[in-house]
């Protein structure tokens, strides 16, 4: 089976989460919108399709089209074994994935908390308020929860086990977009949580991934993605967002 | 099978999606938290189980716990016939579902732009521009998608054809909120969705939603939940956000 993956071409993004899961399947897969003529592919497929996509990212295999970052790693987790063989496996590690999908989300919002439509800078001082928020509360009681999961009862290689599931390879990306995005953030609270960073550093080190990183299929992340580094969003020492205030 | 739902005990929230999916399939449930001693034991699911979510809602199958509202949909679609009995159709209404969450989320986020953990009070002026822009552009932009769904290649009953899903009860739920919420802009748009307008009527008429919504178990909407009615969000004529200010 030869996958087509349609997403925006110059971005890691939303696709980034669909990407790695392929790789790490070491699935045959073409990133439709980086090929001559793509673009016109996606948007036709996002307009005429049976099942049109909302946004981009959406996978076509053969006949079937599937939209929705976590629904696209559902189907995929069940095909390359990236997720448990049993139905509960698979929902636990589906409910997992859903949150990291909260907090990328929030991750988003932090430069754009006003409107998606509007530049950056049309709601900068927003920005740094929603900011120092993600960054004092949210980020903690997100990253509390994957260090419990990795940790209780015993530390686990992987969020499930010792094998690795998709929801793995986005805590992995996460962790990355957090990094670029507040590097001085990240810098503070890393080492309260050792397990999130040993499990990055583990799907890091597998040999598909670490050969997708170091290809020039993995695109650099910048300002046009989910994880931006503006540095006014990122201070030195934590800023109460001054509750009550 | 009798399930057991947490959630929050005073609002629709999230918590609503699940309770009109065991409606529909006639399920028996126990809404916990309404119970006494509920309280607790949500709070000791939350922090001991083998699966803790990461917040409320979650369901208890026997020993499944399940949580994340689009994944207890999931599982309760494939039990009850709420969801295509093939692959391609169960990830298609999943999608659909994800979908109709991200408008959710957004939804949520028009009162709480800033921060989840601050009053309302505390991000009014910032609500009032994200409310504008939500009324905006964000609303019609889901329920054009929405309508194309309902409408091609010919008019459907419900999203998929002529058989309820739980994404058509979740489609339901959000344009009550939204009329909740915000009814001046609903009423503005409401004739270039007949579509989703019928859709709505459908569902509100289906026999056991509509005994559910007549009954005490149905909660009624408050400024406690994530349809908020705030009427300086919801001006009598558009106002537009102001792109490029």
């Amino acid at each position: 089976m030869e996958y087509e993956l349609f997403y925006w071409p110059t971005i890691q993004g939303r696709g980034e989460f669909v990407r790695l899961a392929l790789e790490e399947a070491g699935a045959h897969y073409v990133d439709v919108a980086r090929t001559p003529g793509g673009m016109a592919r996606m948007t036709a497929l996002m307009d005429g399709a049976d099942h049109p996509s909302f946004a981009p990212p959406f996978l076509k295999a053969g006949d079937l089209l599937v939209g929705q970052t976590a629904n696209i790693l559902l189907y995929l987790g069940r095909r390359h074994g990236l997720a448990p063989a049993d139905e509960q496996g698979q929902l636990w590690v589906h409910q997992i994935q859903l949150t990291i999908a909260d907090l990328v989300a929030e991750a988003h919002d932090t430069h754009h908390p006003i409107a998606s439509g509007l530049y950056y800078e049309d709601q900068r001082p927003e920005a740094k308020r929603r900011a120092a928020d993600f960054i004092e509360t949210r980020i903690p009681k997100f990253f509390d929860w994957f260090e419990g999961l990795l940790g209780r009862p015993a530390p686990k290689d992987y969020l499930t086990g010792d094998r690795v599931s998709y929801a793995d390879l986005s805590l992995f990306q996460l962790v990355e977009g957090l990094r670029y995005a507040f590097p001085n953030a990240l810098a503070r609270i890393d080492g309260a949580y050792p397990l999130v960073t040993a499990l990055r550093d583990r799907v890091a080190a597998r040999p598909r991934i670490a050969a997708y990183l170091a290809s020039t299929r993995r695109l650099p992340f910048n300002e046009e993605g989910i994880f931006r580094r503006y540095p006014e969003l990122d201070e030195q020492a934590g800023h109460a967002v001054g509750k009550g205030g």
